[in-house]
């Protein structure tokens, strides 16, 4: 990563920062049993134990191994075994496969984290009297911990996706936490001028971004509008009774290949359920057991094939919407910067508890859009590439990000599983176009 | 099954054996953590958890469910998540998520088991009153024990799959069980005449057999000559390092595809180490942990494809072997049938707590083939088919076996992880061709 | 293959043999286009163009290239290209990949016939002064011609199954060659006594059979009934609309997955028409085009599953058919070979030009069984295994059979596809239970 | 497609366009028998006879079906059998079907093909004396003529590819046409300024354009490099050497799976032939069959991840190509677009017979870079995407372009198979990043 001129590191604050993120970790972990962390429901999701001991792997490879005298891992075994991607470290163990691995045991991993812990801690000391050290260290530990907020997200989404493939359908919370939902706020749009406008990190603000974040660079944007709130699931049941998984027009080629070949026919975790006078319904899953669809609640578990078919049918269908399309990141970014602070503020994010999305308050700012932060991560319109003159981090954690940048989509702005403090209008967050089991949906956009 | 006249059902000894075998398969489960319970390492195994509830389940289902008075399941949705094949109890959870069900928990399974053993208990109470019940529940529960018996060795050979596959090796059992191995016996030949045999379980002598062992019947064999003991992983080097997985002449034309495809180079678990001297050596898995390979130790962990290319190999090189070729299952059985109790008190079964198949006695009996029982299933030359006259058994249990007789190879005389008490001369057990995990090895035979 | 006496080879009817089979093989093909000569429609099929070189390549390498003075083969690269599954003799071109080798062209291929049959014109005009070159060579060019016949059928249900993959369901043969059909003879039993019977190819008769038809050897058979005729269509028909396809008591495990899994509703070439007031009603696809079911005629081109499940279902559900099954190899030999000679010259073979099976006469033979030659092949309940004492030929032609005998089933009988010469009573034929291209019915048996 | 003001539609010069175009892909046909144009080597790629029945297909649904009075297919049945992927048309036959349709034969469909013409020459003649006939078909004509250009250049790729598959190694064209091949000029580089930039079609400026070119919009370019000719065979050789296809630092993440995963050690087509004094060579394949490889030639036959790979390993390695990576589209646009004219008729296309990559002559104009259009496709780092403002055609054709914007990549310039007539400056073709069999390569760019 880039190196910052760190005049003075605060080495207490960030210890702090550590303790509070590394306990968040395992207080998401705190109500599984043994068994709810070991399983893996499929390839692309990681079991909870695993989470667990590969961000403290994270730390033990990028912080501790360089800087540490006389540097010892808690076990030899777990450079392959905890490597996620990192061909620089060495060998991994097949992903796959995560599951398989029944020792070390959950103890044994909470363990290693203490270990780790400490040692990160007696490392800290070290640096609070050697600033050459403390310059070089607070990067790697910076990212240690967004590392870690990232996969208190996975955890969540992978956890969801491990108890939803169980008929007994169990909660991993167990009761609902909010009060009662209230109507969405009308679906309006907020219109921006062409320009020429700068998106990406401004390193000259400071604090933590990824490197795909980076440089901040310029792009000219012609005139458009976006959505005032997210898309909510009654809007999507409209989508759904209206034949929409079902017609090749909204559909991109592959989404149509693809709706077909997986029989898709409404968003992950949605099941018709046997209905009262007025027609069957809808139920989803949640992290607190099954639940009927509430119509208000933003859309959440798509694909962006999904998405993308949603936009182009709303703007064919709804004469208020002419014209709907997804808002490219540039767009999005544009849209959201200003309002950063007050959004990050109003959004629903981890620390709600909720765990799902909420419908957006009646009552929003006029000309701001609402929900623009947390609730559901917002795909995009844009491939996920480097930003013109983007430059990797340097050493292993050049493979952070950067090798990943073909055949992905971005998403922007968080959801309710992402830290709030983990988010900010630059971030970038991507995915592969039939990915369905992460906290995603939709905000429309549109040319003016 | 076939009912049994049962004159006198003695329901206390009944119990008695029912409490045994259960409480050996909860001893078999005690060292495991909840995690190594859990996972499911490919499709063809099942979890710990799900075999100790799966047991349970059929008790449940096939005793208790039609004679129980106001019968009630322990959990209504058990019925589905722990029925394994049979089609006629309704639908089944995918064979290959069995992992994925972290809830119920260990401890829940293990409450189900009691709840179980309780009832059952109950019932046999009232049978002792009632000897039309007794007569009904005697079949079915010596039939569950049966089946709980043969998982018993499923869960130790699905088991000892899932710690293989870890990189750090795990041992089930900490310390190697016994004394230092001797050379086995040398190889020899014992003759049998030409004639019409009866092979299959003789109902006249009682007892408990699967339903695919009757009706005892006849056979015309040739003369013929097996050998006198089974083949030795040292035996089985030799091959190897003749190139034996190298030389389409030996084998099968589907056991040729299936060496390429899958890149077979030896028996599973086998890994080449770095060697002394001498060159390099092989290891091999063990429920003990990874150890070198014994020369004298019966050869273990092959597919019928192997099997029967070392057959057709040892044939063509080995002029005191010239013509070997894998017995028949009548002739297996017309060899074995006279040794059957010496075969059985001398084998290597489960409770021997080896769990790894050990040489044959140098002293072994003149004219009696040794090994017959124990140690490691022998692969035969005869397809898993119906014999002539065969009835499945009425009800539900007609799934046990006979829709399996397609495609699929017999195997006789146990291995060291079949308790003692389930095995006989006539007990059939059958694995498609490609089948490695079982604890299998080979005995050879030839024409006279 | 067994050397054979050859008192005194009779060169020049062995030519006229040659010539005709070849010539039939050519007749066969002559109304296709070289396109129709080049497609492979699945992996399992191989392009008519393919079949009219390996044959000839089988003379080439297995006749003249031992046997000719200065062999130089007609192409070094045919070697390998047109090589089915002979190790032995080397590489093999990719078997999926048949259809794409357009070039040599067909006419290339036709010169390729033209050159190896003028020089085993020549080979045999010197083996007509040389003996000892006689008898060499008689031996395997019989084995060619036989060889060559067991592909003529193969190129028909090849080309049949290419076809049917058209839309356009192109007809092999403009026009129906046959007089209108007659009803079915009804269905009966013929009843044969336990005993000790003697199946496979007796040697002292001489004649040609393959390796596998021999030795000649023992079974017991208990009492038992065969069918007096094959099944019909219109008898599948109602196993159809009683919901066979749908019924999981029928079907072996294997079977079921593979209905379930491949969502099989009727035998390969069926779909249903728009009906008229009747209903809606059956088509197939036949070498004819596609026509309407005919309910006289025999069943077929049925996979093992489908023809066992039939079996079972007849049985539990016709009180004049209790207890119905497939007929083992040893009792279908030993009900057909008395009759062998009657039953090869009423069959419907290859030579009717008919190449669909037609209904069994009314006035057949009292006490013998109709239809056992030609028409369809009949599955039988016995996996394809070596007989006892069996050995393969020696040479590259041990390949020819004994290596497939793992996991596919005897069928036996031959069919409306097979030449008649090629057929005898002990003839076996052999495929996966999965099997439908091929002309495969079924005959019902029965315990006495 | 956008509709044009017609003002007066030149309907001789359309035809005589139409039948110029027509009559070169039935040239590029002459060589090849009914077999060559029947087989179909992967999914991905078509038969001959498909491309000429699809083309003509396009033009019967397009142009006829509208426009012609009392309009009759051909054949009904062509409606699905030609259909590539229009859901808005109905049907379609099975892409990696399109093989196996023996008939119609080559001679049916060139009959098609004759009947289609004439039934467009007899629609032109009404058109001539009708000018909204002849406004509302010329786009459509026009497009059809484009779109079966298109086709001319898949008709080759297609067809080299399944001649590379044949062991003979068939030559399409049977003698290299060129002159002996001359050294390639040195890699330089030519620098562009940063600004605002205009790229897409300039519909001011007439003539054809696709609907995926518009509109023509602003993009912001930081100042860049783009090297002055296309990377060569022989700087890819040493790529090979320096192992660049085992080191997983110049991959991107997805590449490197599919290197692992396909053993990918070179580009398509490139074998290691046996070696003289010097050490093995490598050779490729080529319509003109298998050559050896010649340095100074373009390399072509790559993925995009080998194009990416190779900019990465050549910026890291080659002080001379510091930072180099791919070109996006909109600097190659802006890079070629003033070089247009003189670039297109300079560049090696259909056309000049070669079929294979020349090298870049030393002469080049300075300040101007070579090969800019013909020779290889050059991938660019940007996905293909909307235009800003971009709206598809209207009708059916809407599916031409617009569903395949997601996870392809942007190719641009045209190559040795494109016919020149077809290509422009703001040509956009695409394909899947691990697409190999396409006439794609290379030209590298860097930041300033």
């Amino acid at each position: 990563m880039t190196a910052q001129a760190a005049a003075r590191v605060d080495v207490d604050a960030l210890l702090a920062r550590c303790g509070a993120v590394r306990a968040q970790t395992e207080a998401l972990a705190a109500p599984l049993s043994e068994a709810d962390c070991q399983a893996q429901s499929m390839p692309d999701a990681s079991p909870v134990k695993w989470h667990l001991a590969h961000v403290t792997w994270f730390f033990e490879t990028f912080v501790l191994a360089p800087h540490e005298r006389d540097f010892e891992p808690f076990h030899p075994a777990y450079r392959v075994l905890f490597n996620s991607y990192y061909n620089a470290v060495g060998d991994k163990h097949p992903r796959p496969q995560r599951g398989l691995i029944t020792r070390p045991g959950l103890a044994e991993v909470l363990r290693y984290r203490r270990q780790v812990d400490d040692r990160l801690a007696a490392l800290a000391l070290r640096a609070a009297r050697d600033s050459a050290l403390a310059a070089a260290i607070e990067p790697l530990l910076t990212l240690g911990l967004q590392h870690e907020q990232q996969h208190q997200e996975l955890l969540l989404t992978d956890l969801k996706h491990l108890l939803s493939l169980n008929p007994l359908q169990p909660a991993y919370q167990p009761r609902w936490p909010l009060a009662p939902v209230r109507a969405a706020a009308p679906h309006g749009w907020l219109a921006h001028e062409a320009g020429l406008v700068e998106t990406g990190h401004d390193a000259a603000r400071g604090g933590f971004a990824f490197d795909n974040e980076s440089p901040r660079h310029r792009s000219w944007l012609r005139p458009f509008e976006i959505g005032s709130r997210l898309v909510t699931h009654g809007e999507w049941a409209t989508f759904v009774a209206d034949g929409g998984y079902r017609d090749a027009r909204w559909w991109l080629a592959a989404g149509w290949d693809w709706v077909q070949a997986q029989r898709i026919e409404a968003p992950l975790y949605w099941r018709r359920e046997p209905g009262d006078d007025h027609g069957e319904g809808w139920s989803t899953f949640t992290l607190n057991g099954r639940v009927p669809l509430d119509p208000h609640t933003p859309v959440v578990h798509l694909s962006l094939y999904e998405a993308d078919a949603y936009a182009r049918w709303r703007g064919a269908t709804d004469a208020s919407c002419r014209g709907a399309r997804l808002p490219t990141e540039a767009e999005w970014e544009h849209a959201a910067a200003p309002h950063e602070a007050s959004g990050l503020a109003e959004g629903l994010f981890l620390e709600s508890g909720a765990l799902h999305p909420m419908p957006a308050a009646r009552e929003a700012t006029p000309g701001v859009p609402a929900q623009l932060f947390g609730s559901v991560w917002q795909w995009t319109a844009s491939a996920y590439a480097p930003y013109p003159g983007y430059q990797p981090w340097a050493g292993a954690v050049a493979e952070y990000n950067a090798k990943f940048m073909i055949d992905q989509t971005v998403l922007r702005g968080g959801s309710c599983a992402s830290p709030r403090s983990h988010l900010r209008a630059s971030y970038r967050n991507f995915f592969p176009a039939a990915t369905r089991w992460q906290f995603a949906g939709l905000r429309l956009a549109r040319d003016l």
